[in-house]
């Protein structure tokens, strides 16, 4: 069974709107900091890997639902779990909540993500890589 | 019936990763924008209504599909369609296309935003404004 | 003698952050846009040029200097004048000011970006292409 | 003498372009980060600080220089200085340096920003709050 790996994080200024909150965005781009803070973890090259020379993973899927709003210098943490779709695709859940003394862990916000594991030059769909199964089964 | 609006765009080098593509999250800003351009063509102005001082209108649910890569300086157009949930809440569907001579219109991506209406001091449900209404009713 | 080239943007709400104004660092990336759009208007391939391949040419300083909040909604237009450093850099000129009916085009902000041509292989300096001197001379 | 405060950070993909590296702009982004760093470090609160309800400091001039290209995964470091330089405005000097055992801490980029102090109602000059002078001189 999944463990899950739990990334933490300040909102800065640059995260936030006119309306004083986050950007909606941005919240995906924080789950997929999350996301490759985990990756990172396990041992894979970052810059190689989301450069995607021979083998890429792009996002065909994103999704996020919130239900608290999130101000500058908040302290949050995103939990995520990844899980195998098929031997080309994976998916991302992502909890955010605040990062503080709070025994109910009130959530602020749920993301998915979909990733489909291509050959660059084709674009065509090909196998996960070992270092990714691994990841998947560890985190 | 409604009518859909549609909003031209190019890629912009800051959208792009270094995957080479647009950056997922930036896929939604982008669809944010041609919401921002339809409000103000219905005489809404935007400063007020975006800073929120009585009544704000936030994101609560956000989704996209990507089906092609857009890489910097493709043109593409946005087509989009609100449609009323409740007295309080609206949806807004997406549509990403190829913004050239393409009797396909080949789809890059689609995308839905759900928004509610709030009283920015209670962060209460409150119902639409005729504004908002009319608008709905009229792209 | 140079010709300026004019950039239209409108701002967006992505742009802006939780003082309500555009975002500082956002300044230099509407800059960068017009630089794009007037490269892409001399016929320039954004895509090639933008991925840096073969050659790449890198901001290697940027400056801005803000005289006036930009809000979400505002109609700006940006100006821009390249002009030759070196064989190998060139730099541009921004002016910001209200695209609107302003007979005195009061300005918003001014910026500059240094641009090095370099081999990507090597990362050393190497001499402008042909089409960018064209570039620089027309704008 | 001031001490400098020293913020640790990550180059996220999305702070990447189709050009593999860090774009421009975001590396004032990141420099503002540890600013917002070394201000919540010394008490203030971010969220009233940054949404600028009586009393804002806009950034009115921010600049920067390149020395190295930073991919995705590289570990920075940031020091910063700031300094009084009148009784409303302060500058704050950066200096972004690969976080490893470097023991010649190559330098990756330089910055500075320069903030105003103004009333947020009027937008005219104002002093700086005892909380910034003490900042200043603790940093």
């Amino acid at each position: 069974m999944n463990q899950f790996f739990v990334y933490h994080r300040t909102i800065h200024f640059s995260d936030t709107d006119a309306a004083g909150v986050v950007y909606f965005a941005n919240g995906l781009s924080m789950c997929h900091e999350a996301y490759e803070a985990s990756i990172a973890a396990s041992g894979i090259a970052l810059q190689s890997f989301f450069r995607g020379t021979a083998i890429a993973v792009p996002i065909t899927h994103a999704s996020i639902d919130f239900y608290k709003p999130m101000f500058c210098g908040d302290c949050i943490a995103i939990s995520l779990a990844p899980s195998l779709r098929s031997p080309a695709e994976f998916q991302i859940a992502y909890d955010l909540y605040f990062d503080r003394e709070d025994p109910e862990r009130t959530a602020i916000a749920r993301a998915l993500t979909t990733h489909v594991c291509i050959d660059s030059s084709t674009r065509k769909r090909c196998n996960l890589s070992d270092q990714l199964l691994k990841w998947i089964n560890k985190v």
